[in-house]
């Protein structure tokens, strides 16, 4: 079974990455960025079993370390 | 308009920071977890145009910023 997940850093965080990528975006010819996020995605491998039970897991591994609950949301996805 | 980029790295590539997700879960008593890929998904906000137009550019940026060809894979989506 895989799951993937998405953290992205909060709406109203300050994301430097991000407005690293509108600066060199502007310095390389593309004007027509006005804004960038950065966050990441972790995909699982996991033993196959219940999705959701699997998704119950992996929101706990979400909350224990692999996102930072005060500044980045997450999204769990399941899947076959 | 937003496009959103998903930067993963290739099939085959060594992957220290998904190791280390594998590692860290194990010890955290998740140790359903048999592999773990870590990439990053860049959210770009642009202004209004085409959408076609905007899926090329944003694939010129992605092979001269945001991703290394040599060692990542890359995906484009474009929203409304």
């Amino acid at each position: 079974m895989r799951a993937v997940v998405y953290v992205r850093p909060r709406g109203g965080v300050l994301d430097p990455q991000g407005q690293a990528v509108v600066s060199a975006l502007k310095h390389l010819d593309f004007p027509e960025v006005l804004d960038a996020r950065q966050g990441k995605i972790i995909e699982l491998v996991l033993e196959d079993g219940d999705a959701t039970k699997a998704k119950e897991r992996v929101t706990q591994m979400c909350e224990q370390l692999l996102a930072n609950t005060v500044i980045e949301d997450y999204q769990v996805k399941i899947e076959a």
